[in-house]
This record gives C-alpha cells, sequence and structure tokens, in this order.
C-alpha cells in the first residue's frame, strides 16, 4: 500500500470546478489529491505573427506556481529576469497537447491562451495541467459558439494526461510528490479519448529502463487516463 | 443603493480561510466580494544583508496577479521582463504596512515573506492583500513560536486596510472595481486596532479634494477598518 | 530652530531656472535647498496604444537619480536590469500629479514626457520634481502654442508639492534628508493653486498618526504649497 | 526510397572529429549529414550551490545555434533577452542524459559543462549532441585521470541518441529536416549501450500513435543508436 | 570661419567647475562650448573580484546621457532593458584612459568609479567626460591622501581628450555636433602630458584617409589637448 | 624570432573556405592561425526603421565567441542577461568597416547581416572577422546579383584589418593571443584596398606611444593587410 492509502494502480482523487474565476471565458480548479491548479482559458481576437491572414486561430499555455505552491519558497521568474526552464518545457508541452484536440480552422483567427497557475503542488502538476486545461478550453469554446461567434464546436477529442513512475520496484499511477522523488523511472503520457498517444515523455531518472518496463507502465497510465476523461465529462455534464 | 446592493457606507462581503496552503507557514484565502487574494507568509532563516549581524529580522512582501485576475488577460511581468509599476507600489505599501505592526528584534534574525497573488480582482485587491496578509503573517508567527524557534510573539498590533472614494458624488466605502472607475476621489488606508493610521493615500483622479472631504472619507475607512479588524479577530479564534 | 537654522514652518530657499537645457522644449533646475533636480519636458508627436484615435494627448514622467546623488554611489538601474522601485512609484506620482492640471484634449494627440533627474539629493526630491516640471511643462506648452501647434493653452492650474513630517515630535515643513530619515511621520502633499489637493501619501514610518496631526500637517503643507505656487509664477514672470 | 537516397531504417552518414577546439578539455565536431554541431566539455573546480560539500560533482549542458544555422537567420538570443524555450528544453535533456552515465562521486567535485553548438542545422540537431558530447565528456574525463585529477573514470556506460519518425505513412530513422516537418509522429529516443532507454520523448505532431507504431520506432530507433555507438567507440580508439 | 566663429585650429570655451556635487568624493561640471557633463569619482572600500587580494585598486568609469540632452529624446537604457552600445563603448574609453595615469598599487584595495552623465551634449561628449572626469579623479585621491587613507599621490601624469576631423575638406580642432555630423573623418585623441598618445580612434565616417591626412589631424589635437591640460592645471590650482 | 617562429613583419597562415555553411547567402571559415571564425551573411528583405523608404539598404553586424573558445569558458551573454562590452564595440567596428565599402543605395531596400562567430580564439578575433566577412558579404552580393535582385554589385573595394603592436620593445604585425597579453601598444587597421585607411584604433595598454610608433606599426599594417587582400582575391577566384 501507498503513503496515502492507495494502490499501485489507483488515482488520487480528482475534482474539477468549473466557472472557477469569473472573468474568464472558460476556468477551473483542479485538485488532484494535494496538487491544485488554476486553468484559465483566455479569448484574444487576434492571432501570432504566424498564422496572420491563415484563416487559422492559435491554441497556447502559460504554466507557472506561487512562489509558495511547494514545501520551500521559490523566488518568481521576474525578480530573475528568466523564465523557469522547467516552466518552460511544460507550457509547451501543454500547448502541444491541447492543440492535438483541436480544429484550428474551426477556432477561426483567434487566439485562446490557457494559464495554468499551481497554487499548491504535490507532484503531477504538469500532468493535472493537461486535464484541467481541456476542460476550462471546452469552456471557451462552448461560450464562443454560445456568442455565435463560430459555428461549429473547433474540439475534436479529448485529451487528459497522467505520470506513472517505478518506486522501489513498484510500478505505480500518479506519483506524488513523495514518490516522484524517488522515482527511478518516471513517466508523463498524454492521451486522447481514443485510445491513443498524443505524447510520451519517458525519463530514466536513475535507472535505465527496458521495453516491457515501458509497456506495463503504459497500460497503467491508459487506465488512468480513461478514468480522468471519465471525470472530465462528467464535469462537463454538470 | 449601489449596484450590489449595499448602502455607501457597508462593506462587501468579508471572509478570510485560514491554512489554505499547506506548505506555507501560514496562509489565508481572503474574499472580498469577488476579489480573491491568496496570502502565503513564509519564513525564511536568513535577513537581507542591510539586517545582517544587527539581531533583528525583516518582513518584506510581493503581490502580483494572475493573468487572467481581471476582465481582460494581462500578459506576466516576466513575458515583458519587468515588474509592473503599480504591482512595485503596492508590494512596497503592504510590506511598510506589515512592519508597523512587527517587532523586528523579537522576530529575530529571519525573514518573513508575504506573497498576495489576486486570484481574482474586483477592485480593493491591495487593502485586501493588507487585511489578509496580517493573518498570514501571525498564523506564521504563532508555528514559530508553537516551534519554541521565537520565545515571544512580536506582533505588537492589528492592521487592516480599505479603500474610501467619491464615486459620482456620493462618499462610499470598500469600492468594487465598477465604482473605482468612477472615483473622482480615490482614497486606499491603512489603520492599527488602535484607531490610528499607518499609511492614507488619497488621489484626486478627476477632481481636487478638500479638507472635508478628506474628513468624511477617513471617518468612513475607520469604520470599515473597525470591523474588518473584527473580522479578522474572529478568524484567527476559529 | 532645526538644523540649517530653519523654523518649523519654514521652506528651503528655492531657485527655479528656467531654460536650463538647449535642447528641450521647456526644462528648468529646480534647487530646494541642497536637493537638485533638473526637469525636461519633450514634447512627441505621438500617442501611448491607449490614446490612439482619442482626439486626446498624453503626459508622463520619469524620475530618476545620478548614481551619485546620494551619499552612497547606487549602482545604475541598468547594471542591475530593473528600475528602482521607489523611482517607479515617485514617477507615477509625477505623472498624475501633472496630468490633473492638463486639458488632454487641448493638448492634442501628442505626448509630452517630463523627465526629472535628480542631481544631488538632500530630501524631497519627489516633491521638488513636481515643483519644477510644471513649470518645464508649461514652457513647452507655451512653446507648442508659439508654434501654432495648439490655439489655447492646455494648462488649467498650478501645482506644486512639499513635504511634512513629524520629528522628534515636532512638526516640520520641507524636510531636508537628515531630518526625514528620523521622521515618525513623513507625509507628502501635493496642492492645486485652487487650496484644494490633488495627492496625500501620509505614512506612519515609525509611529501611527492621529486626525489631529494629520490635520496640523496638512495645514503646514498648504503654507509651503502656496508659497512654492509664489515662488513658481515669479519664475514663469521672468 | 528517401530524399537522400537512404532506406527507411538507415542513419545518415555519421562523422565525429576529435579534439576540434584546441582550448577546451574534451571537445568533438560531429557531423549528421548536413547537420554539424561543435560539442565541448569544459571542466571547472567548483560544484553550483546544490552540489556544494557533498563529495559529488556535477555535469551540465548548454545548446545554442549560430543565428544563420537555419534556413532562415534567427535573432540571438541575447538580442531578445530570452532563452528560446527550445534550446532550454533541449539543454535539459542533454544534461540529463550525459548525467545517466556518470558517477558523479568519482567525478569529484568538479563540473563539467558541455557546450553543443550547432553551426549548421538540418534536423536532429539535439540527437546529435547528446551522441556528439558524451565523446567530448569521455575525452574531458580521460584527461582528468590523465592530469592525475581523479584516480577512476567516472563514465559507467555509453550513451547515444537519435530520432525516428512516421513521415507519409512510413516509419523512418534518423529523419532530415524536410523529414522532420512532414513528420506525424516524432520521437526522440536516448539508450545506453545496455539496450535499455534513458529517455523516449515521443510527440504526435500531427497525428496520435498506438503501441504498435511506438513498438516499431523504438525497434529502429535502437538499431540505429547500437550503430551511433559503434561510431562513438571508433572514434574513441583512434 | 566655423559656424560659432571659431578658427579651425580652436578649441570651444572650455570651463571646469570643481565641488559641483557635494556627496562625491571628487566631481566637477564640465562645459565644453554648448556640452556639458557631470563628473563624479567616488571612492568604494572594495575592489571587483579579479583585483581581490592583489594589493591593488581599480579605477572605471560609466557614461550615460540625460534622456534629453539631445536634439530628440532618447528613451532611457532601463526602459530598453539594454546599456547602449555606444555609451559601452564610451566608458570602456574612459576607464581605460583614466588607467594608463593611475598606479594601481599606490591606490591601494579600493575601487574609484567615475560617472559621466552628459546633461547637454553638442558633441564631444565622450572627449570631454575624459577631460572632466581626469579632475575630478585627481580631487577624490587628493581627498584619500588628506584623509591618511593612502600616503602617496597615485596619480602620475595628466590625461585630456579632444575630437578633430576633416569637415566638408577643412581639418578641425574639437568639433561641435553639426560638424561632426558632417565629418568624412573623425577621430578621438587621447594624450599625456608628456605629449604621448594613449588612444586614437580615428574612423573613415564617409571617405579614407591617408598617413598626410592623419598626421596633420594629430597635430591639430596635439595642440588642442596641451591647451585642455592647461585649463586642467589651472582648474587644481583654484 | 617569434614563439610561432614568425618574423615581426610576418602575417600567421590565412586560409578561407568559402560557402562554409550551406544555408548562408554568403559564408565562411577564416582562419589566422588558430584564430578561427565562421563568418554568415544574410539577406532580409527589409530595412531598419532609419532606411525605411529611403532606397537605401543596410549592412549590420554581430559577432560572439563560443563559450569555450578561449583558454577560459566563458558564460554566454544570455545566461547574465546582458552582451557583452567587448563584442558591442566589435560588432560596430565590423559594420562600420564593412559599409565604408558597400554603395546602400546599389544595395538597394534590404538589410545584409554579418555574423562572425569565433569557435576558437587566438587574439586577432576582430580582425579576422573584417577580413572573413568581406569575403561572406560578396558571395551574398554577387548571389543577389545572380538572383536578379540587384544589377549592380554594391561592392565599391576591398576591405581587410589585422592588428600591430609593440611587444617588448618589438613592432609586431598579427600578434597571437599570447604576444597581445604582453603588448605594450595594441593597434588594429582597417584598410581599403586603395591603401588608406578606413580606421585605426591605438591603444598604449601599458605604455603611451609617440608618432614615431604610431608610424612604423602603420606601415606594419599596412603591408599585412596588402597580403591579406591578396588572400581575399585568391579565395574569390576559386
Amino acid at each position: 500500500m501507498r503513503q496515502d492509502g492507495r494502490s499501485n494502480s489507483q488515482l488520487r482523487a480528482v475534482k474539477i470546478t468549473r466557472n472557477y474565476i469569473k472573468h474568464a471565458e472558460g476556468s477551473v480548479l483542479i485538485e488532484v489529491g494535494d496538487t491544485k491548479v488554476i486553468c484559465t482559458a483566455s479569448v484574444e481576437e487576434r492571432v501570432p505573427p504566424f498564422k496572420k491572414d491563415s484563416g487559422e486561430g492559435w491554441v497556447t499555455a502559460e504554466y507557472s506556481m506561487l512562489p509558495r505552491a511547494t514545501g520551500v519558497r521559490n523566488s518568481r521568474d521576474i525578480s530573475k529576469l528568466r523564465l523557469n526552464g522547467r516552466s518552460q518545457e511544460i507550457q509547451r508541452l501543454i500547448g502541444r497537447s491541447l492543440r492535438t484536440v483541436i480544429d484550428l480552422k474551426l477556432l477561426g483567427e483567434r487566439t485562446i491562451t490557457v494559464d495554468c497557475d499551481v497554487i499548491q503542488a504535490d507532484g503531477g502538476t504538469r500532468t493535472a495541467s493537461i486535464t484541467g486545461s481541456y476542460v476550462a478550453l471546452l469552456d471557451a469554446c462552448r461560450k464562443l459558439k454560445d456568442d455565435g461567434l463560430i459555428s461549429r464546436m473547433p474540439v475534436i477529442g479529448f485529451v487528459a494526461a497522467t505520470s506513472v513512475g517505478i518506486v522501489k520496484g513498484e510500478e505505480m499511477l500518479d506519483l506524488c510528490y513523495a514518490e516522484d522523488s524517488n522515482a527511478g523511472v518516471d513517466m508523463n503520457v498524454v492521451m486522447s479519448d481514443n485510445g491513443e498517444f498524443i505524447e510520451i515523455q519517458a525519463t530514466g531518472e536513475k535507472t535505465c529502463f527496458g521495453r516491457k518496463q515501458l509497456d506495463s507502465l503504459l497500460s497503467l497510465a491508459q487506465s488512468g487516463i480513461e478514468e480522468l476523461i471519465r471525470v472530465q465529462k462528467e464535469a462537463l455534464n454538470n
């Protein structure tokens, strides 16, 4: 049994609260165990230069942690005048993941910026950000449709993500921070609701890993993501 | 009657939730109407250079808004590589206000950094930040005392703040964003529980103001702050 | 008697030298005791984005100190890659103060940037900057009118500023640096020539203050500012 | 047949020139087809703060492209005052990959910084950087041993990397730029000489991918990396 | 005759006012025609890392222009987050020039930072900065000696500088801005009082130049610099 | 005899390899002894603001060193967030030098950016950059002409550069790093093929210098540059 009483193949409690920030076109608070992320989707009627006059829109993401989202206070990016390398990597991942389920033509020449701000971190912040921001993004698109700005929903599938890893020889789903710190192999998996992969980032932090371990971890991730997509659907139906 | 049904001398609903972020030594979510700020107080066992070997500690503050805390998305400071001028001004005010009620000698050579992150803005974010961060600061000091790191509480009074202003000729307490935008005179008042002023920032945004108007506004502020200190005390007793 | 022989209600010697920098549309050297600030007003035929096509102009200010304007050398902002927080706060105050006496419609779609560069500091640099830059601004407007670019003067009143404070129990006008460092209460007051307030920034640096102290300090400030406006008028008549 | 005449499972010509920069402790020019990267390994007798007094050393990497390494000139990071997000991501990957084959205890309290500067880019710059910098790192370690600074080699295995992808339905090894731009699925694989994975980054750029495709791509990558390790060994024996 | 009535071999009026800024160890206002520069020399009891424990001190310079020192307002370096390239080049030249006449051993382990702030520019600001800052530097050294911090003056010669150029075929000394803008060849010359060169920067802005022209320009510069050193000596004797 | 066996008036071996980077319109690797610089010339169909609608083009340069081009690793500009002062100075020199031999009207409204990236440094990197980038620039112009974008070559002469100096009393041509570090007088000379000077930068690093030394050094430089122009011509004929 794991430190919080879960079995190895069990997700932490997941809760998605929609319309969390009144100003945003879409917004959720996603809680995965003690990890809490505010995801807002903001629509702007302009596109970056490389999409100008393309008839297509753009979806991009920014990720950040509040200074005291973690056990030790981190100084803000602005006080160091540089964007944290880890944040940069994560926000590129979130943007790529969301764009795979958006038809940019149907979106039209506008930009949706998804902001993922971690207010409390306990492992799995990047995957929680993806899972939560998908719902915020969908709500923003619904609003565009309700407002008559687009005629068809540009969202063409579901996307959710989780982490898996090998901790002291055990394959585990949805690592909390303490588990993640001890993981020999650590993997973030992003999947669509068609059961296929959008992104796999597998890292042998302490040890290498073979094809067999990769396979079991992917199966574990898949079962978790199916569950997460059920939670997304439920949230969207309320 | 005001747009949200309040009388001119009425505060918005105020709610202070303590222990909001599990990692921080002190933390609250303060809600003043639709304005919501997460305030964390982080203790670090070091002081800035100008306090080295002084036997005294330091209290400082940082203030920021999530990009979509407002009606229109604001780009992050880091994407412009400069700290917003308004944020800079506000965090200096918060720090000064909190330091007036802290005995830095009793705190000892350590720093408490208060982070005020506005997750939803509807006017009065700076005064809500002061009112909320006082509670977070006090909780952090209590923890220091409980942990045996200090022997006496370094907090020597209460501090709370509110805004007042003249909107279309009416003197009003605790302006929401719509009122604030139309205010001819705008004033932020910080007071101690001894009924005296810690800071007054009065600005004639559209019109000048005389001694008489100043006087009524200060009275209005005083009544509001007395109420806010009652809310702080209540929160701290739970 | 104060350290420089003044009475508590006496300003330091004030001298305003117009046309100090030959290139600027308006420029003065203002000396208030040993505090010396060069204020230039530069006209540019363009407006910031938020004033585009509004028919209105803009007035903004920048404030800085030469590295050795002070007792100890300060490194330049550029060497730290960040604008000093205090400078930021001050330049926002100068800009707000000047805008209250300018009719932006009469100015037309152009920007006047006022630069206040402190070459020697001895307390009261922000209030000297306001008092001096008003004269530079007025000269720049006169030049616009003389050049036929505007038909009516957009300046609709006078603005000047001074500091007051409580030093070792004594209420004093126009604090020099040594007095300011020992002030328990410190206040910057900006007034118009109609005898009303434009901005009040009152800070209990070491002690709180009550309504009564506030009142006497404001009276002291008012008498000083009346005198400063006389000096401005005299300078403008030469 | 591919545009450059290769079969789908064929690497481009790989050439590793050791001792390319006379000043560096280790340095190579690695050429993979038209992709050319200078990798230098620099030894410094100090460690980052988090390794201080740990008895362990550190290996880190920096990655950059010359402005005209690509078809269109890219402005330098310094002219935008921010490190390119893609570079940041890549240099984190290079550093992680190299650290998996270094015993930091045997290295002792010193830092090896690997600089990968792409002088000509034609796809696969990050994997070429890993493959090349491994050789530079090993040469730097040999020099440490030859100079008597360490007694045992801290390098505990080989590491090399390549890319694989699905281009117009074909699974291909070692994509050049034109292929990479058209890839539906794109994967960077880092492996050790024990036949296990160090890192897998698989991205469905245009389409999702299933377990079966993942498996064939990993096999393709594995065969390529085995070949690359042979090239490394040969280079190191000259 | 030149536009300001001078002959080709005549300097503009030069005036050096010592003790211009009360806080600095040495300070002058140097006026060369309409070019006005404040030069301060600040002593700090520490040295840069590369001089630590060397027994030697350091002399360095910073150069900047007030935004409206010129005909058109220049935005401040901090608003562009980068030090102006021309300023950088000039301050390196000033520092090098001053160091040639300072015995760093006699100075002892302390730093003198010379700040040259141009308050009004009309050509020749870099050479006026060198000529003026020499006097400020000497005054700072005298103060060190008077205060008993050093036993012997570390200044081992005089240094002054001027510009020469070829304007519409005429060789001219000490170019004002209008002449400088039209110069085909432009030269800044720094000399010691021993009649030798410290630095020559000759640029064919519009045309190349031969050995003969170089020779006459150097003679012209030499006569000007001899005059400038007389002015320095006179200022130092008052 | 010098440490590498050369006579005092002898250049190091010079090698210019054209078409070194396949993407650039013009590119060379220039090797002067152990100094190696990649020079690329990139054509862009736009001009900086100050050339807009002027009918003229622009030529500009950027200069940088790879971190380990030198004996000790230098951190990258981006990690310090500021462009190295020496690089700034050098790239301004390269740009000025190249512009003297380009007819900007014949170039038309386009920009050629020359990037000089030093991959290995052993003294004389700035003069090697000028000599090499001239060839890259010329190749880029030839390409413009071949592509029919311009009708006449805008290059109106040759430009090359070398360093000379006085090392332990000996006048020497083309200093390597070890010689440069010991030079009392150090001079960079840029000349045209008409035997005239474009730029002279002479610095008395350790000692002043007189007219006679200047003259001999200039003769030495001239003979070296004539040789360098022969090498350029030969390279361009292959």
